[in-house]
């Protein structure tokens, strides 16, 4: 029991610039289409959505760019984040493993989503932006945006997905406490949204449709800005913050990972832990497996095609190759809120591509019994977004036993569950519906998707 | 923006010792007397509920009692807590005020309550115990002994008061996610139970009255100890770490508190930083004010009367001198759960009666307005409980501003809200009711104190 647990990084060691792999990828991922005449696009074309800033964020090829000193001071509240050995759970598991988590659970929401939501919200208020629409799937990314605005005094509107609106009334809550207003999609305040609701009146919605709400509310008016809290290059770039910090503290317990895992949903929490890492290994560094862990009933990696589709469903949005569903597929309401996004981010779809990770998919059940094992060992309930890197990196660790292998297995808790028990609620009762997605409309999505060649 | 905000001890300074504050006291408090007998308690008088190794902590006149690495090896996890220096809310407040606070919602069950859990379910696995019965009002407690209980491999069986059990169902989710079973009360399981809903079977229920299902329990089975979450000298011992680690943190800060604060309900996170504080001035350190924040519908230090009382409604303990609004008080339904308690730990009872520290009260609507203010400028939303002690570090602050002086104040942030959002909601939509107590029951209750001379 002598053994140490915690790997904390002295706020010294936190890391002045965010890492953007694409500066050391073989090639770059494919552009950026405009919708309407099938020709990238620019700089200038998402300027009525994002400010300048973090336009130019988004298309750099720079390896790094420094983090700010004012969103530094902010991420000094909770970062640099601790790292774990999870000495209990390779004992309850009999494993020859190493088990290691990077915790994102200790920022002030609870997640990692804060990680970009305030350089977001910063680049917005240097920008002399008031007000920002965004979208929220569980819940995890309004509740951080609201809290980035809350301290640089920007009035933050979130559309949050109507199955997590009911699932997890304490997010918005939360989103409230922090001043901002939360709003269940398909609401009827947007044309996007009262399209929905005229075919579905009782929709689960999505975060494809949520994303239209925002997008169509911040196109429409000149003085509201959109935000996104995954998906896009700026965004998974502002997550590199956990896998460099993570690459330090596997240093300082004498290791290194074999096996890196995380859960994904639109990416930025995986992009995070993992694309330092694979830089490194691009870079000449160890060879390592990294394992991506989708819903079995969103499976965007696993069973998705890798075209050009919207990023939301109503088409307000420009065209990214990516692995997707369809941007009409409407995933059943599960709970892992944060993982029902019918896409995955072009950077993390351009790595399969280049064979540079492997992906796999779980349902919900089972990800919870791993997180309980998980939590009735290290003490945290995990969200059920984590959940599933959790189970990943339990089945890693049992295959390790079967082999006969001590692999250093490394995942990234994204966060805890705090908000989401209603779930483990659900979960102990029998009652966590493990619905799949109806295979006609996967098909019917897939077969509506854009027609563009590239 | 460029000072620092977060003072992060390293592990090796993680106090080895915990502090007991009747080594440095002129006069230690009044014994604990048999109900029967009305003469003092001793060591086996406590046996059947206690294992002997917290007996004897309970009774240790030794200033410092050893932490045994086990605990050590589990604080760990999330010790040394951070101490954070509020500067936005200093410049929301616009005060020439210092004020820092301890946060203790980093632990995994996100209050200062696993301190205490810990050790009690290590002393109890130590004993050979198996199972243990225990009470909790906002389930702070409750949940924090069943995490405690997972790592031991001891079960544990806990009686939520009820008007918790209705407001806060995710903290009963939390106990069952750790394998402990959760159970309203009062509950038809013992006989005090049945006794208080035969005369009121719509009783909200009270932390005196789940004390006597949980002690009922563990007296009537020789397999089963009771384990109580405050009150008692050695729980209040065991947090005597938080104010420990905050003396070295602000020393770190290169500063020292003019008043320490915090929020009283049986007294345990406020011990936990003010008596290594104390304990220094009473070595001749400093002089400090010391402020204890109570609900004014259950205001213990401000209107109990320091008596001889049961420490449960059911009278099935001894009695211990404290002050007292008398065992059947039962305070009105209001959210900070574990503010709820009739008494107020002796320990602390006794420090008030030599002046060492000073006592006020708030009601609940004020003490939110304060959490919300908070939580707006440092992006942490603090449990109902801790809501008390912002507000009384806010009135500080201000009182600072008026007085032009920039003294330092230092307050416990003893949990996060995260299981409390439900308040919030009530809070913004106006319907946090804010009855007071019934005066002509709290004079029933002090006329029905036991007659003992002592």
């Amino acid at each position: 029991m002598n053994d140490t647990v915690k790997y904390f990084l002295p706020e010294s060691e936190m890391p002045k610039n965010w890492y953007n792999i694409v500066a050391d990828l073989p090639q770059p991922p494919p552009p950026v289409l405009h919708p309407g005449t099938g020709q990238p696009i620019g700089p200038d074309d998402l300027a009525p959505l994002f400010p300048m800033d973090l336009i130019l964020q988004e298309v750099s090829a720079e390896r790094e760019i420094e983090i700010p000193e004012p969103v530094r001071e902010i991420y000094r509240q909770w970062r640099p984040s601790p790292l774990y050995r999870a000495r209990r759970l390779e004992q309850v598991l009999d494993t020859p493993a190493k088990i290691y988590y990077k915790y994102e659970g200790v920022s002030p929401t609870g997640s990692h989503k804060p990680n970009t939501a305030v350089p977001q919200a910063f680049y917005n208020k240097e920008a002399g932006v008031k007000r920002i629409a965004t979208e929220t799937g569980a819940g995890q990314w309004g509740s951080s945006l609201a809290f980035a605005g809350s301290i640089f005094g920007i009035a933050i509107d979130v559309f949050m997905v109507r199955v997590s609106f009911n699932q997890k009334p304490y997010r918005k809550a939360m989103m409230e406490s922090f001043g901002a207003s939360c709003i269940a999609s398909p609401s009827d305040t947007t044309q996007s949204g009262k399209a929905i609701l005229a075919e579905n009146p009782n929709s689960n919605g999505s975060l494809g449709i949520a994303i239209s709400e925002a997008v169509e509310v911040a196109a429409q008016n000149d003085d509201i800005k959109y935000a996104l809290g995954s998906v896009l290059n700026h965004v998974l770039m502002h997550q590199t913050i956990i896998g460099q910090e993570a690459i330090k503290q596997m240093e300082m317990a004498g290791d290194y990972p074999d096996v890196v895992v995380g859960c994904t949903g639109g990416g930025s929490n995986f992009a995070g832990i993992v694309f330092p890492f694979i830089g490194e290994m691009l870079r000449g560094g160890s060879k390592i497996r990294v394992v991506a862990v989708e819903p079995a009933a969103c499976p965007t990696l696993t069973r998705g095609k890798y075209a050009y589709d919207f990023g939301d469903t109503a088409h307000l949005t420009p065209l990214v190759k990516m692995h997707t569903l369809g941007s009409t597929f409407v995933p059943p309401g599960f709970h892992a809120g944060g993982l029902r996004y019918h896409g995955m981010a072009p950077m993390i779809s351009h790595l399969q591509e280049l064979d540079l990770l492997e992906a796999t998919a779980y349902h919900q059940n089972t990800c919870f019994e791993s997180g309980v094992t998980f939590g009735r060992s290290e003490g945290i309930l995990p969200a059920p977004e984590a959940n599933h890197a959790v189970k990943g990196a339990i089945e890693e660790a049992l295959r390790c036993k079967r082999e006969g292998k001590s692999e250093t297995i490394l995942f990234n808790l994204c966060g805890h569950g705090h908000f989401d028990m209603q779930a483990y609620t659900d979960y102990f009762s029998g009652n966590l519906e493990d619905r799949n997605y109806d295979e006609q409309e996967l098909a019917m999505a897939l077969a509506g998707l854009p027609s563009v060649a590239a």
